[in-house]
């Protein structure tokens, strides 16, 4: 199998999630970075450039083109800029005729989604969203179990993303992750956008359900913030199960604490993030179950995460490349329906996601529709 | 000190509760269980009566007369019937000079608590209702931290109850507990009113904060059910803080998962009934901290709370117990205002929970004030 | 069924098992407490009895005297001193026509244990030890676990007891409990006495093998202290097996952690008393197991250990209050042998193991026999 | 900096180990995996080369000379064979000038070691053992906590290795990763040798402290099979401290369950492999700690050692990149000692451990010295 030739726009120094993309793109030798805009300072993205071995550009635009001609240049670009170039970004490169596999949020609001969606359609290219937790083992076995009906039904959903690092107002005191994640032009919504969304998609992903009407309470917590830092949302999904969704950046002493519980008419299932290799299963008869990652009784998809044996633990970059390889499987067979990478359909559905608990809230509008269609 | 001399009401052969009340009101010596009207069955209450070497009586009025007339008689009665009787005996108790300590909710409505709050105003005596998990030596110590600032102020309140074992209709499979719980006429609400009060409780327990406002989904999972089995409530406190309330009985696999979250500006703590005798504190800088039950770093009433040296854990009777114990010592010093026993404002705080979140979710009324006065 | 009537040496003021005793005989209204010699104080000990309103007694043979001769005297003693009136006080009450329910270890030394074996044989009466960790469920249904043969045979078992509160010369700073228990007159031995022998014992309780040989290391470490704090000890069961002792009151930092863990052919088992209710297999094939207490599809001997349901946490004073409720049982049934109260073979037992350790560790003398007969 | 060029002996299809070298060694960029001799069929060797893109060869000796010779041609080996090469590869490799980077143990006898330490030191070449678990940023924390002193002195070292995979006689069931290393010619040691020298310098490297006596029991549990796979032993270290390691493939159930317990003066720490991030502290005074992975208040080293913020998990493959990450940095800055990977000393001493605790088992030596030294 060919090795596929990644570009890169942002994630030069001082970015937190482009080192992972690069990291998680080649950590199973099936993608290799080869050209980079890694950052709008043409010396600094020469630097990263030249540190990691790969052409540098100072532009992306120019980089686009320039790869897009070239022989050997990148057949796919990955989107870690804030959210505010995803559209720009991605839509040049699939008319390009590049793949794109794009950080989250798809882009700054729905109606660019909705662009988006109408430009990859166009385009015939693929478009992966790196929706990260969909790329853990036991996510995925957890999506398996409730595809069997192992749980029967779905009856309820409660997922929690507890972060409390925005806990201050570290916009303010120079910190650059928080600068452009509370910035309106930047980022769009704040905390609902930036890990609300992962909640929201892994809430839809594991169950097999989707969220058809909400009631939130976004809020600002901290003084002086821009963008929401808290939000709270019940949940109505098709079918009648109910749910709920509650997503902090002011949470204090929170790390990164993503943890979902869904409920079946005869069992429930728990995954946290904080034990990203274990899946326990409560049943209403018999013991408890603890699944474990890379264990031979998973159903496929788990066992495919998975690169080296039970107790070894694979985290975070792992997940993330697991993501990647299914992106690269994808281009390479030609088709997206047999890996589990996000698409752009969840990407218009999280902003859709995004805009109606926001305004929901700001209105105090109670229960409302979501319309997560993608045109 | 002298002993306490008890009556109970209720709490007969297949009762859960009742014999929880027994064992936790006897554990530390300082009550005495001497009668009873365990059943409305005067064969099965003189049984137990006889079972546990104490005066047993068929009708709980005329045990209430009987003892209020006798110098060696009960000074206090414990309700543990089901709820549609708790004002009644509660009124005459008191009315007849005895002290009540009540299993939750205090009363079937709103209006009940009212008037129970009215006949506890005029009596003179002590009420006390047995909202357990304030029992716990580390739900104490949860109080204690907020209560000193040491999180910064409360900012967001997270509270989850979940139960599994109403996810199949028992109350139609001959299961006695889930029968009075699910009708109407005995219980008044359902799992809001069984649980949901339990964790509305322990949330303003510990914040030191009251609920003023909420939002609230509070539904019946499983067909045929007449009352509600799943709720799930946004929460808005005085002072500003944000809250989640979910408390469920359909939660299959569940088994009594009671777990609270309080976040401060600075920090935030985490309760779990699954490990009682543990508190975590995670904090904004500096590592997270596990204190354990009957340590001596505790502050009082924590240490108080505790019998035993630490690692030697202490359960779900021995809170209970720390109910009893306080309310004897209320009792004996003749003010309640020292210990922490619940009173019936708490049961009336929680019925107008109760009341205002299933008249607000019927009507989907968005965000309701809530008015939790006394009269 | 009639409530048995207990008397009670030692547990006086600053005690720490003898409240224990008291509340977990009397928990299940089985057992009710008439009589003690709580203190050799004459005054300390009436103070004692009045509190808990029965007869004092300023010494403990005179009260066996009395006790005995009553009509409605004690029918049963309860020995709570300190180690070296073990054998005394038990013989006297044996030999009086008295049952006795012993803290452990049964006697100060191996001798003494075989004197109290012949006394308890030639009495006729019913000898029940406090190894209190075989009343908790749990360690009741991983005995059964064991013996039903779901891990194939055994082939290791691992056993650690993980104290921290000798840590520092507290016996020279006034702890009363430090004092006696570390001063070779009363205690006998040191660690491997007070907490060595609940390891072996649960080892062999739920392994249900015999250890056969051992290899000990048995030290101490605080400097100046009289008898050993440490101990670690390799093990070798009947039928092959192979096993690791560890206790040790030097582990700084740690509570009361005492965790066993068996091996069989086809799985293992771990259950650890920071989670008494629970109970893990895990297994060569298929997913961990969780067990949780006071569910409906545990063996016989672990439902009727548990009080109240699943989810609602019993502990220490519940599981030594199961061994009253088992001795009381034996005794009203007049056979021991269907309730799983240790008796003084493993009294005999546990003292062999600590003389042997002792002495094989002091020889050096590498691997060596240990004989329990009792006689 | 530049970029390392790397060449692999070994690794090649259905091995388990070659992979993860791979993915560490060039994950953070600093290494580039460029040639291999990847096994003894020449055909699958090329294959391997080829689905890498980098030079394959059919033999080992002869990659060596030819990539010594090229200008562009590694400049390391990566040792991933069977035990029984070890030495003749990482010999060879350091004649011609190359660095080595080895799997663990660093050979199949102590005999060898020393040889093999010799060859080093003629060498002036770099030599690195992957003893993964101190690429872990929590184990380098409680390396730093335990020198730093905060822990009093050291007094006890418990540690545990417990796997379940060799259970059942895997290696006469066709399971290649078992026929070899539970043959006496290719693995040199069973158990032992393959965990249980990973326990040993893991209690080393965070006690600080080095093993000076031994009492061990080293036995073969699975009938038929011609090494040992259970091993436990008693440990004496430098300065006094008492320990325990035990180490086991029959411990059914197990997946990779490293556990270690360092206990001092006044406190203990934990760390476990089943958690890698978080590091436990148990104080005799105060509540408990958990560290967490990537938090600002670690120290450097443990700080060095993580990729990603806080929250986000890392791994054995990250563990693993650790070590290579720190090998590279030693070779650019030509010197070994500001950096912790794992040495030939290391390799010697755990082999003396190897061959002190089988000869002392096989002959019940009970306590035997420990002669570390290389030569």
């Amino acid at each position: 199998m060919s090795v596929l030739r990644l570009a890169m726009v942002g994630g030069g120094p001082g970015a937190f999630i482009g080192p992972v993309h690069r990291m998680a793109a080649e950590l199973d030798g099936r993608i290799r970075l080869v050209a980079g805009a890694f950052s709008r300072d043409p010396d600094k993205s020469a630097a990263a450039a030249q540190a990691w071995g790969v052409r540098g550009y100072a532009d992306w635009s120019e980089m686009i083109a320039a790869e897009a001609g070239r022989e050997d240049g990148a057949q796919a670009v990955a989107v870690v800029t804030p959210n505010h170039l995803h559209l720009a970004v991605s839509r040049v490169a699939l008319q390009a005729g590049l793949h794109v596999i794009s950080d989250k949020p798809a882009t700054r609001t729905l109606a660019e989604a909705r662009e988006l969606a109408a430009a990859v359609a166009a385009s015939g290219r693929l478009y992966g969203l790196t929706y990260t937790y969909t790329g853990y083992p036991m996510v995925r076995e957890a999506r398996e179990i409730v595809r069997r009906g192992d749980l029967g039904s779905v009856r309820k959903v409660v997922v929690e993303y507890a972060q409390g690092w925005l806990s201050r107002p570290r916009e303010r005191e120079g910190a650059k992750q928080a600068e452009w994640r509370t910035d309106p032009a930047l980022a769009g919504a704040g905390c609902i956008g930036d890990i609300g969304v992962h909640a929201f998609n892994l809430a839809e992903f594991v169950s097999g359900r989707r969220v058809e009407r909400l009631c939130a309470d976004v809020g600002t917590v901290v003084p002086g913030r821009r963008l929401d830092d808290d939000c709270n949302v019940l949940l109505r999904f098709g079918g009648g199960a109910r749910g709920v969704l509650i997503a902090s950046q002011i949470s204090a002493g929170a790390r990164n604490g993503l943890k979902l519980q869904v409920y079946g008419e005869s069992g429930g299932l728990t995954w946290s993030h904080e034990r990203p290799s274990e899946l326990t299963i409560d049943r209403l008869e018999g013991p408890s179950q603890t699944l474990h990652a890379a264990s031979v009784y998973l159903s496929g998809p788990a066992q495919a995460a998975s690169r080296i044996p039970t107790g070894h633990p694979e985290g975070f970059i792992e997940a993330f490349a697991n993501l990647y390889r299914d992106f690269a499987d994808a281009i390479a067979e030609g088709r997206a329906d047999a890996h589990p990478v996000p698409d752009i359909e969840e990407g218009v559905r999280s902003m859709a996601f995004v805009e109606t608990a926001v305004a929901a809230s700001r209105d105090e509008s109670g229960w409302v529709a979501l319309d997560g269609r993608i045109a």
